[in-house]
């Protein structure tokens, strides 16, 4: 059966989160639904991971065996005059056979973006979370590079995680800002444990706020305690960017 | 009495605009009933424009006369606290008594924003209209300064406004993109029509569509025919970024 992979966007305001759940609208059911429409026959999706409610992405990749082929550069139009408003198809590629969105990915890149004012702003809320009061934003960009590396984040994983190690390697973790209030947290790695960004911006805004010193973060990891990071951040200011795929050999060349 | 001026940012989606009505939500009635909470005594403001659904404001200007002084810079955080999320006062002033943010504002600045992609972007759609297809981005950046200066804009105006003339001044008129599909046409003038923003910048993009060449905007302005024209473009792309006074005269200084 011939494989596809498909990129997402979606505003995930109106969502429970990427994954088909009792509770209430997934990206996943939108997706597949979409596509059994399409081909006429029940489609399953495999998604390169979960998000949590609330979180937005500008490009999840989902695969799915399809029953045939329609051609790539067609399928995200297709899939759009089927999908609501908050969720689209970006781009599609024909792949390997064998091909597994969740399992093939090779790394992930977030961003949580922080509004910092004296005023909350209605045009930025929906896609970032407001902070007010001092912040630093120097002391969290001298943070940040101490959370790349492999670490046990066991303090950086909410409670709920069935993970069986705690151990992940961050490959860049970095603090952006131009100064006009907005500051951006960019964190890619290869996996993540639940909750992970959202507490690694937590612990970066205590470090703004003067609750943590940059140089005391390797001793936070070390702790392996939840309680001495920092808040986790709510959902709506994290966006899961880009996976990362060895896409030249995992690309069908048609 | 005290008069205050107050600086609002509205997301537009859910507003019938800033105007109350009787068809649904209005910013005016958000911020006089969080003014008349405050100020325990009823409050009317004067808004420096009439919006229409959908659209957005950074900027928008009021005006209001009020029965003792809470301090300007107090202000903006007691009323965040009462209105809703999708609205906000972000700055507040003493000004003179007399001061009428509708009759004393000198001029207005709006941004159209369009995406043009071959998808469309749900992470950019709330404010932002899309467009696909083939556009000539540098034909509307040469069509754009056309539109400056004082013109009779009867070609640019709804059916319903009200206005004795249809000559208006515009001072720039500029689009904007960095060519990464965000496309952005700033309009700066003295006053406007009834949809004058939404009608230009549609006929900026019949303009990127090849429709209109950008040297015969000129007569599509003199034939004073809105049917020469360009399409009303929705709402969401369009946000007043901001209203111009004399505040130098205008403010008072406690």
């Amino acid at each position: 059966m011939p494989s596809v992979a498909l990129v997402i966007e979606f505003d995930g305001t109106d969502f429970v989160g990427w994954q088909i759940q009792d509770n209430g609208r997934s990206v996943q059911e939108e997706i597949q639904r979409a596509l059994t429409t399409l081909y006429k026959k029940e489609i399953k999706v495999t998604g390169s991971s979960r998000t949590d409610a609330g979180v937005h992405a500008r490009g999840l990749v989902c695969s799915a065996q399809v029953p045939f082929t329609i051609p790539a550069e067609k399928l995200p139009l297709a899939c759009n005059a089927i999908l609501p408003e908050d969720v689209a198809v970006v781009a599609a590629y024909d792949v390997r056979e064998d091909f597994n969105a969740r399992f093939d990915s090779q790394g992930k890149r977030y961003i949580y973006r922080i509004v910092h004012d004296r005023v909350r702003h209605p045009l930025l809320a929906r896609y970032s979370y407001f902070v007010t009061g001092k912040l630093d934003v120097n002391a969290m960009k001298k943070a940040a590079p101490f959370f790349e590396g492999e670490h046990d984040f066991a303090a950086f994983c909410a409670v709920g995680g069935s993970q069986n190690t705690t151990v992940r390697r961050l490959n860049h973790v970095e603090v952006r800002s131009e100064g006009d209030g907005l500051i951006e947290i960019e964190v890619r790695g290869e996996a993540f444990l639940y909750n992970m960004v959202r507490i690694i911006s937590g612990t970066l805004l205590y470090v703004g706020q003067g609750k943590i010193a940059p140089e005391d973060i390797p001793a936070v990891i070390d702790s392996c305690d939840r309680e001495r990071a920092g808040k986790t951040l709510p959902p709506e200011g994290l966006t899961l960017e880009e996976v990362f795929y060895d896409w030249e050999n995992i690309k069908q060349n048609k």
